[in-house]
């Protein structure tokens, strides 16, 4: 059975269900920056995914792409997969702008991160899942 | 007519050519760093390829962190399209260890590159050209 990894859920805040991913904001508004993490137990590398689950990852991540170019209009978006820290396979989705504060170097261990308030949580929400509305995506919220 | 960035020119060495992407090496011995590159004009980002060309790129990567995992047994493979200094479609494929220069961190920025010597740069070029004999993608060198 799929869990979240206990990291990952502490890092950041539910938006909603894909048909693979959850899609995930992490809690630092230094950026808007998002995850897919596929509900696939045991799965640390994208090649481990079968064939269908990769075209659906791929295709997940080209949609949130697109909803966060449109939403925010960004310098260049960064997509990623990582995971020496989380071994959980998560792609991370980062608008990125040539006035923040880490560019134009990669975001991680630039600056701490830095929580969303209450309202501002309220609103990127609400942007990202009214983008979803726009796409063949179902996203579950 | 696609041509390579000058500063992924400088930075890296030709591998050889898959039939979507070409394959280069990063002049730093640190880490196997190796990139694909869509031979496609134009492109910054993932979800501007079009759908086969999409589910190209995501083979070609799979197939390449598969020969990268089989040739070094990596504790973890990073994957990654940045960008933020060089526009053109580029995407990262570093093999990373537990007693890496860089580890957990990713590693963009951590310490200066090390360039291969001829030795060494031959033995990881046959190693690579090697790994790609097993598997359904023909490299062309």
């Amino acid at each position: 059975m799929f869990t979240l990894h206990e990291r990952l859920a502490a890092d950041s805040i539910r938006v909603g269900e894909l048909p693979l991913c959850a899609l995930r904001l992490i809690n630092d508004a230094n950026y808007p920056w998002f995850v897919l993490v596929p509900k696939r137990p045991g799965i640390r590398e994208i090649y481990q995914l079968n064939a269908s689950d990769r075209v659906r990852l791929l295709e997940e991540s080209c949609v949130l792409s697109e909803v966060l170019s449109a939403a925010f209009a960004p310098s260049k978006m960064n997509v990623a997969a990582l995971g020496n820290k989380v071994p959980q396979l998560h792609l991370h989705h980062i608008a990125r702008f040539s006035d923040d504060v880490a560019w134009p170097n990669p975001v991680w261990g630039v600056v701490p991160a830095k929580a969303y308030d209450n309202e501002e949580q309220k609103e990127i929400m609400a942007l990202i899942q009214q983008g979803f509305e726009n796409t063949d995506l179902r996203l579950e919220t």
